[in-house]
């Protein structure tokens, strides 16, 4: 007979989240451990005390989620499990601090579903964002042409830069989208948009989205009103409006919803994942062709 | 399937109650999510978390329980987590900060075994505490007179204002108790009298009570000694003494513990139920005519 | 029906331990109640939770764990649940503060695979160290005579009078071992040597372990490189290096990983056991003859 499943929960925030404690519950572990106010230098020894309980043929029983509302302590809280790990000696880890890499692959693939991302151009609004920056990452890495857009081009140019060291082959731009002029321009030649702005900040104003005329599919994944892109309702899925297939905020989450818990339920089938935007993206991807 | 019965503890003691966790696994849940040192601002993205991760059929499987030794700091969460709430997204709560709904609800109860409560004369010591309150409170809403009893003249008349404005039709008098003459004078034509107060305060002397010739059923909730009421033991569960039905706390603790795992269970049952004194005392009730 | 087994684990680090956890739920809990940053002052109010929820039947399906790496705060708190019990109410609990006891235990264990320890000298090093102080507690218990050594001379007397207290016959001695010369002394005559440090601290040197006559075994518990007593690998269990038998801390860490499930398994066997070093090492001396 196998060992419970053991989920064991790192949060940066001062109490863990109840959202990823549901959604754990609903993946079908048995335990949770939940650790809230996490440090960096406060992972070793709870990791060890994972990595040295079970035997090599029960660790894959044992797996740590790390969440959280801040992305860059959520990739810092990763590299330091990581660091602990030697050999076989290792569990499984998923990484969805601010649900950003659910969030990122599900808006990746409701895209996927009208148009073929190798041969499309998009234009990411708010890039440089967690959220915004996974969703331009996701899309470069499936061929897309990827304009990054922020308020800033010094910020966008520096995600680029950084997008385009781990991506070489990438074609990437990075663009200022500061007022309806430059989102306009940001917009030419874009068939897919996504907004990945924080909440109730309206980043693509009615009169642009009318006037793109490229726009095939945009999707807007803030649900706080007012939302990102005007016009769409955050329920919106597949929904066609002034000619463009929109999705808002919970038109995604149903398939956001379904990647956490089948993301949450890969950790457990093995004891080396380490699943972050890219092998989150792929388990969506698997999803919907199942 | 349904899916499994979380319940999420809010406590706003350094540390989440234990007392009320054991009573939770009791009551049958099946994952209970402790969080303690709890404040109020802290409370509206854990209760989004409960909120926005399972469809409006498996809504009513999470609930909250709210805790902690300061019913104040309780009642405080509770606003907090209505506020959260908007049309049928909810989830239901229960307060029971310090066993004050339960205690009150089960000793209410006690004393309706032997007591018509409409037809009642009542004193409360320590009404102004928050059990003292809310047992005033539960024997007000049921047609009993009520004399509230407390050291200070001015913190009973405070009681009276605040439960007057709450149940405008009640009748309800402040009674300053601060010696045994006036307490022997609070006990004048009071069938019932329930002591209320701290750990180790004796709130009713021997000779008060024997000489108070209209009580029928003295009900002490205090367990540390010295008692509340002289003469009554914490054991004591419908006891004669003296010609008086005496209960102490431990004899009325059956009674709280069995409304605390069923105001747990109703919790489940569906999604809407906010349960404060009122609807813990009519579980309460219901568990009596079962 | 039982009702479900509920553990709570307290801690004085600032996170509960997911080690501790972890083999919590493998000895077959139904519930881990998580306690981390846990002070003494808080634990009366807890254990009255544990104490106060469940009938006498069931008492014994609600226990304590207490763990946390410093072991001297682990042993207070235990003295703190002690307290609160009285009577009949009160619940079963381990202490397992740093593996402390279970580490022990498993020492002395396998030394007794290959020694009559009632006729044996042992030495043990780092022996005022919260692990070399019970092992040299349970060898003495048993019959050995035993050595404490020490880099301060004045740290091992102060052991030696510690552990003499509580066993007036025991037969014991304190030696400074601070250097290759010192500890040579110390081994003579020693059948057994255990060594006790801290991590990454090498307390038997190679040439000095080769030139130990009478020593025919040797138990390091330091699994961090570099090991405490040279040319013992981690690994080891009952290995024949030079003629001694040599155990590694991995080597020994089966046998005390099995002690820990099996004194957690025992505490829900009733609710009147307190399990510190003496009863665990009971409890492993039943598994190796079972």
């Amino acid at each position: 007979m196998s060992k419970p499943k053991i989920l064991i929960q790192f949060d940066s925030d001062a109490h863990a989240s109840v959202f990823d404690a549901v959604v754990a519950v609903d993946s079908g572990i048995d335990h949770l451990l939940q650790y809230g106010s996490i440090e960096p230098a406060q992972v070793r020894d709870l990791v060890h005390g994972a990595m040295f309980t079970r035997g090599p043929q029960d660790l894959h029983q044992t797996a740590i989620f790390i969440g959280g509302s801040n992305v860059s302590q959520g990739e810092e809280l990763l590299r330091h499990v990581k660091k602990c790990f030697f050999g076989p000696m290792r569990v499984s880890v998923l990484l969805d601090a601010n649900g950003a890499n659910t969030t990122a692959a599900a808006a990746v693939i409701a895209a996927s579903r009208h148009l073929k991302l190798s041969e499309t151009t998009a234009t990411v609004l708010a890039a440089t964002g967690p959220v915004g920056q996974r969703v331009a990452r996701l899309l470069a890495g499936l061929g897309a042409t990827v304009k990054l857009g922020s308020r800033s081009l010094e910020r966008a140019e520096e995600a680029v830069k950084t997008l385009q060291e781990r991506l070489p082959t990438a074609k990437l731009a990075a663009l200022q989208t500061a007022n309806a002029t430059e989102i306009a321009e940001a917009l030419e030649g874009s068939q897919l948009v996504i907004a990945a702005g924080a909440a109730g900040i309206e980043l693509l104003p009615a009169e642009v989205r009318a006037t793109a005329g490229a726009l095939q599919v945009a999707i807007d994944l803030n649900a706080v009103p007012p939302v990102g892109i005007a016009g769409i309702e955050a329920g919106d899925k597949a929904k066609e409006r002034g000619g463009q297939i929109c999705y808002g905020a919970l038109g995604v989450g149903g398939t956001k919803m379904k990647i956490h818990r089948a993301a949450l339920q890969k950790l457990f089938t093995a004891n080396n994942f380490a699943l972050d935007a890219e092998e989150v993206l792929q388990i969506g991807q698997e999803l919907e062709t199942a």
